[in-house]
This record gives structure tokens, sequence and C-alpha cells, in this order.
């Protein structure tokens, strides 16, 4: 009876919370978190109190997508994937999750953000990280050694990514070259087997400012501040074709073996970037340190920067634009492994590849954003026509005319119930976006025609019903 | 080292069994299962021995897709998707897990085949199902009470179903009604609590013949013979509106609430059925017994019926039709389900559904053996031109009229070699299927041209530059 009695303390004190966050008009997020703990509070105290409780929600770091949203993600991805067939790609697809072991030693300091199955018997799994690891075990798996192909799935992290919307103005590329990094780490002094570590701190110069870095690096991962001053000098740089040119000159640099290699690399891909005429939009940037372990080459990530105008941004705004230095958002980013595959190949038989991978969910974001700003209206639907009618007991009729439409391939709804009223019938295609009403009534079945009314206009004409299919289609090409 | 031993020895008699199985031909499948024991097997030895040993392999009951399985996968939900858009359905899309209490309670005897996750911190999630339980789960989350929905998503279940290929002939739907079953035990005199579990031993009538249906009713769920006999007169019957009607009069079922209830909507249902047209393909069938505990009225299921041929069929297919009854595969299911989004809702709101639910894998596996079977080949990219060059050091002019023909809209593709042979640029086109090839030469770029050849006629003709995205476009519309 005490612990009984002590929860209904807690149920009370957490109603509390949940209370005082929604007079503060808290986030969504935030207030339905608060409620999903209540309830298990409540669920808990069982008996009656606790029936039909429960915590009526999706997994944390997950989401549902409604219609709209649907909508405006299959445009992303059409525009997405006719871009990869313009240039030639196929496509694959593989499972959700994969034997543990394939996952296991990709991904560095990262591996413990992965999604493990539950050891029901049989064997260990674990869902896909990235959609890279299971990619190149594909390869070894069916020994292909040559292929363009994009990949559309969803990919499994145990964390919660802070998701910033805003509004971005510019979209440029950020390219680098792990052996440019490795050969610079070289010839500031870091030790050999602080290479990966330390490219884990600078792949933070996106998020934290230069002091911030040199501070990890020498009170947690033990450089020394003269190796770090070193870094910071060369992470500092950015430029083109020409900063490569200048770098092959720099005495250290272009006599340590790996950063030789991947600066004469990024000068013949400048090269390439002029000829497809795409140098403005593309800055080698020497401070990009994409944090896995499995890239050997060149480096790239997709950068949106966020602009907020002075006149719409409030003092907080510009404080957070402040902090942060450029404010920037990565929607895309690669680079080349040419290792992976041979990691998974019994005679360790390499493969090169390189890819890039696009963060859908953020760019869906600022879609999403631009949608609820615009005053177009986003459609879910394709549907031509709606089959009404004015008058009662014609159901049947208006079975039989949608009947009639589908098989002829026009995309027609009619509403369930037995006696809808016009005017609901025609709200509905108000709301929805269907532009034409095929009504019937009894003078209309005498005379064998419909009634097609343009929703918009409203206007109306008797349509011969053998015509009636050559109509709807002529009007809503 | 007697550890060690065994394992040699193990692997040894292990190395037999793959060697055996490969010299009798045997199924890919079971080949890749027994060479992956040996795998594990030789992993387990460790040292140098186990080095580069990985179990190379997708996890149980997966499988890959390559892209000429995707085009044929994407034709096929592409027929799909526009027959639920002819019908004005939305699109939604929920997480691939939930969590684990979402799905407790709702799959009866089929809740073993669930896959949770391991307990990492955090809550409890499991994979999804199915996309019934989901979308109820949305429903009452989201307080939706009227919506038409598809969702397209892979659902993940912890078995191996067999599937079974082969020429199907005939398609049609089963129906029944949840509620004419249940009065149907009544009335017969099941026990209330032997519902359920004989609901679950009827669903076996399409792989077991009546006999071996009826033995398990009475050994293992504890019938009388009487009983069962009983239930089997009713699973025997089948028809379409006049079975409804002469059940209607038989005197004891018409006696029960339930069975009146389904046998009433069954006839109003045929008389929808009839206004489609679609009678003939619909069979009402007293024997189908859905197994999930979620439906409450009409439940039905979409049948290929496999007819082999008798001028192809051996006698071991013959035999196996025979077993097997009328040899049929489900590829479709689903029913009513008017409880399910109550259970999620708090105050216990009762959402009426009605859904189904296309085996989509089944499906595909009887397009791709037709496609293996016809000589037409399939096109797994949708390129439209080669930029190609029959001499030396163009690969910059190539570069350059690729990315001219991008920008325009083109799908072309650029062999990536710095001086492939004319050859292999037009193998590589009648292997892809590629219809066309933008030729460059010294010639051609002084007069301003491009040769474009048609690949299968071998036809070739000179094209202004300034003309070129129209030809191209002109060609291949």
């Amino acid at each position: 009876m005490a612990d009984k009695a002590q929860l209904q303390e807690a149920i009370k004190t957490q109603g509390e919370v949940v209370r005082k966050l929604k007079s503060e008009k808290a986030s969504k997020e935030q207030i339905d978190e608060e409620v999903a703990k209540l309830l298990q509070l409540k669920a808990q105290l069982g008996g009656d109190e606790g029936k039909h409780v429960f915590v009526l929600k999706t997994a944390k770091g997950t989401r549902d997508y409604n219609p709209k949203q649907m909508a405006i993600r299959e445009k992303v991805f059409s525009i997405i994937i006719s871009c990869f067939k313009r240039h030639g790609a196929e496509t694959i697809d593989t499972p959700v999750f994969e034997l543990k072991e394939t996952l296991t030693g990709k991904y560095g300091e990262d591996s413990k953000l992965i999604y493990d199955l539950k050891d029901q018997g049989g064997e260990l799994l674990s869902l896909r990280y990235d959609l890279t690891v299971p990619f190149a075990r594909y390869l070894a798996l069916n020994k292909i050694t040559n292929i363009k192909r994009y990949h559309i799935a969803k990919v499994y992290r145990r964390d919660n990514p802070a998701m910033t919307r805003g509004r971005y103005r510019e979209f440029y590329q950020c390219v680098n070259d792990r052996r440019i990094l490795d050969g610079m780490f070289a010839v500031c002094g870091v030790p050999d087997e602080k290479f990966r570590t330390i490219c884990s701190t600078v792949d933070k110069l996106d998020k934290m400012a230069w002091e911030d870095v040199k501070k990890e690096m020498v009170n947690e991962k033990g450089l020394s501040e003269d190796v770090a001053d070193r870094i910071g000098e060369y992470v500092s740089m950015q430029g083109g074709q020409d900063l490569a040119e200048r770098l092959l000159q720099d005495p250290k640099l272009s006599q340590n073996k790996q950063a030789f290699a991947g600066l004469t690399d990024m000068k013949l891909l400048f090269s390439y970037l002029e000829l497809f005429q795409v140098t403005d939009k593309v800055v080698f940037d020497l401070s990009l340190a994409r944090g896995l372990d499995y890239y050997t080459g060149v480096i790239y990530e997709a950068i949106l920067s966020q602009t907020i105008p002075a006149s719409v941004s409030t003092p907080a705004e510009q404080n957070g634009a402040d902090e942060a230095g450029v404010s920037v958002g990565s929607v895309a980013g690669g680079g080349r492994y040419d290792g992976l595959v041979g990691m998974f190949d019994p005679k360790g038989r390499k493969v090169p590849c390189v890819g890039v991978s696009i963060g859908i969910e953020r760019i869906f974001s600022i879609m999403e954003q631009k949608a609820e700003t615009s005053s177009e209206k986003v459609r879910t639907t394709e549907t031509q026509v709606l089959v009404a009618s004015a008058q009662k007991n014609l159901l049947e009729e208006r079975l039989k005319l949608t009947s009639e439409l589908w098989n002829a391939g026009i995309k027609a709804e009619v509403l369930y119930k037995k006696n809808p009223k016009l005017l609901s019938q025609l709200q509905h295609c108000e709301e929805t976006g269907i532009p034409l009403v095929a009504i019937l009534g009894e003078q209309e079945l005498k005379d064998g025609v419909v009634k097609l009314r343009n929703v918009a206009s409203r206007e109306e004409v008797d349509v011969p019903r053998a015509d009636l299919v050559d109509e709807i289609k002529k009007r809503t090409l």
C-alpha cells in the first residue's frame, strides 16, 4: 500500500510537470515526452485507473509521415531519382538488418550507435547504420567490381540529431582528402596511432570554434600545443585548384607521400569540375574531416548556409548565428572507400568505390517548411473526378458510374454514404483539390447524360455518358 | 587441443557436405547455407586459418535485390500504386520499429514471430510485424477517423515461408466473415474459449486435407468428433450470394446473432460486387479463416491457382499438385478490424477499419520468373545516349558534351576510361540497352557536329551540335 501511495504521489508531481509545460507552451516533443512518463506511471498503478492506458507514441527518434508530408517527400525523391537516372545509375536494395559481424569494425567511434536485434535464437543481427557497408557486402558477395548504383532506404542510428530548421540561402560543397589530412597530421607531428582520434576532433570544427577544438586536442587527446597550433594553421585554409597547387609547393607537405597523392588528385578533380562548370560551388577545405573509418581518399560534404535577414531576425537568433560562427547544415556527404569491399572478400581483393549519401530528412524538413509558408495547396491524392448526386437513392448508380470510370483508367472517388448532401460532396472536392464533379440525377439518367461540374469555376455542362471519359481526360491533362 | 581436433574434424565433415551438394547441383540457397556453416566453423578455429574468413551472406530469410530485380519490382509497384491512386488513396509512412507494447496482444499465436530489438537502454522496441497495427496506432495517435490510405513498406517475421514458384493461371478471391465463423462454431457446439484456436486450425485447410485438420481438432484441441464433423460440413461450402441466402434459411445458423449479421452483410457485399461486375472472381468460402486476432467482420484472400499444363509437367509435379489438393498461392489478404484502433485510444473509442495487404514478394517472384523465360530484355537504366569517341585524347571533350546533355535534361553516360575503344563503347550500349551513341572526333569538333548512331540499326548521321538535344529527344520519346 505504501508503494501505491508513492506511485500516486509521483503521478501527481508528474501531472504538474505536464501542466506547467503546457502553460509555458513548451515544444510538442517535450510535452509528449512528459505525458508519456505520466502514462507509464499510471499504467504501473494498474487496476481500473491503469485500464486502457497506453503510451501512445512512436519510438524515440522516429516519426510518422502523414499524407501531406508524404506528398512532399515523394516530390523530393522524384527530383533526386531523376538526377541519378540522368547519370545512368541503377538501383539495388538490401535487407534492413545485416549479420552483426558485417557491421563490426567499420564505423570507429560511432559503432556504439548501432541498433542490435535481440538474440532470439539463430543469427546475431543489427539494423543497418548506413547504406555503404551493406553495399560493400553486396559487392563482395556478388563479386561485382563495376556498378553505378543508387539506393534509397532508411538507416538507423541510436542518437537524436537536433534538426535545425531555418532559411537556407546558399548551397555549396566542401572537399578534402583523407590522405591530405593524414599527411598533414604527420608533418604537424601527430603520432600515427592518434590520426583517427584527432581526425574525429577536427570533424567538430563545423560545430565548435577552433579554440575549443584545440582544447580537446591538447587536454583530452594529449597533443602538445605546438602540434595543435600547426594543425590549426592548415585547417583554416580554404580555396580551389590554386590552394592545391600552393600546398604542392609546401616543402613539408609535398614531401609526404600521402599528402602528395591527395593533392595531385585534388588538382585533377578541380580540372574536371572546371569542365562541368561548377568550380564556383566547390571549396577545397582542409578542415573537412568525416568521422567514419572507411574513407581512404577524397571526402566531401554538401552544405546549406543559413542567412537570416536582419529585418526579421530576433536578437536571440542573431546570437545563435554568431555563436555557431556560420550556421550551416550538411545535407549530403561521402567520399572514397577503396578498402571496404576488401574487408568482406575472402581473399581481400580490393574494389575501389566512391559515393555520396544524401540526408533526405533535413532536405525534407526544409521543403516542408517551404510548403507551410507557401499559399499553394499540397494535394495528397490525384483524383480527377468525384461521382456525386444531389438526389436520394442513387448510391447504386453512383457506384456503377464510378466503376465505369475506374475501368477506363480515370482516377475517381465516390462518397460511401447512402445519401450524402450535394454540399458535402462539393466540400470534399474543395478540401482535397478534386477538380471535377460528375453529377447524376433522375433526369440525367433518363437523358443518358452526366452533369460535369468544374469545381473552381462552378460551371456545369451536360455530357453524353459515352463521351464522359474523353471529356474528363481532356480537362485533366 | 582436443577441441581443436574436434573442430577440424567438423570442418572436414562439413566440407564434404558442401562438395556433395555442389556435385548434386543442389539449389544455390541450400549450398550457401552449408557454406556459411563451414565458414563459421573455420572462423571458430581462429588463428591464421580463420583470418579473413567472414560469413559473407545476408541474414537468414532476407535477400538482396539486384538492378534487374529492382526494375521488375518497381514495375510491379507502379501498377499497384496506380490502382490505389485511381481509387483516390493517400499514402503514409510509419517507422520500421514500434514500442514493443504497441504490438503486444495483437497477433495471437503469431506473436512469437515478432523480431525484438536488443535492450540497449531506453525504450523496448520491436520491428513491425505488419502494417495494420502501426496504422491503427497512427490513427489513434492522430485522432483520425476517416482516411483511405496505402502504405508500401517491408514487414518482419521470424519465419522462412517456402516460396513456391510456378505457373499461375487463375486469379480469384475468397471471402468469409469472422462473425459467420464464430456463429458457425457456436451452433456446432465449440466452447467459447476455443473459438480462436479452432479458427487457427480451420485456417490450415488451404494446406492440409480435412482429415488432418479434423485430427488436430479432436486430438490436440479436444473437440468431440461430432462437433468436428458438424464444422466439416460447413467448411466444405462454397458459393456466392445464393449460398449467403441459403445459410440465412439455415434454422440454426440464422438464429445466431453473429452469423445472421455476417450473412446479411455478405449478401450486401455481393450486391455491390454485382454492380462492379466481379462476381465471377469472388467466392464465398466458409473454410476461410485468417489467423490474426484483430479481424472482426469480413475477411478475404486473393488466390492464384496453379495449373500445370499436362504436356510439360513431370510426374513429381503432378504428384505435388495432387497432394496439395488444389495447389494455391495467396497473394493478398485482409479484412475488417473494427476493434484495433480502440485498443490504442485512451478512451477506447472505436474506429471501424477495413483493409487489404498485398504479398508483393510472391507476386514479384512470379513476375521475375516470367521475365526470365521471356526473350525481352529488362533494362536497369533509362540512359538515352552514350557519349563516345573513336579517337584518343578526347576525354575532356566527351565530359564536356556529357555535361551539356545533362544540363539539358538528357539521360547520358560516358565511359570513365581515358581512351576506351569504340568497340567497347558500343558493346556497353548493347549490354545495357542504350539506344543512341553520340560520337565525337577531331573532324566532328572542327565541323561543329556530333555523329549520332542508332545502336540497333547501326545508321549514323551528322547532327549540328546545337540540334543534338532536340534530335535525341525526338528519337527517344
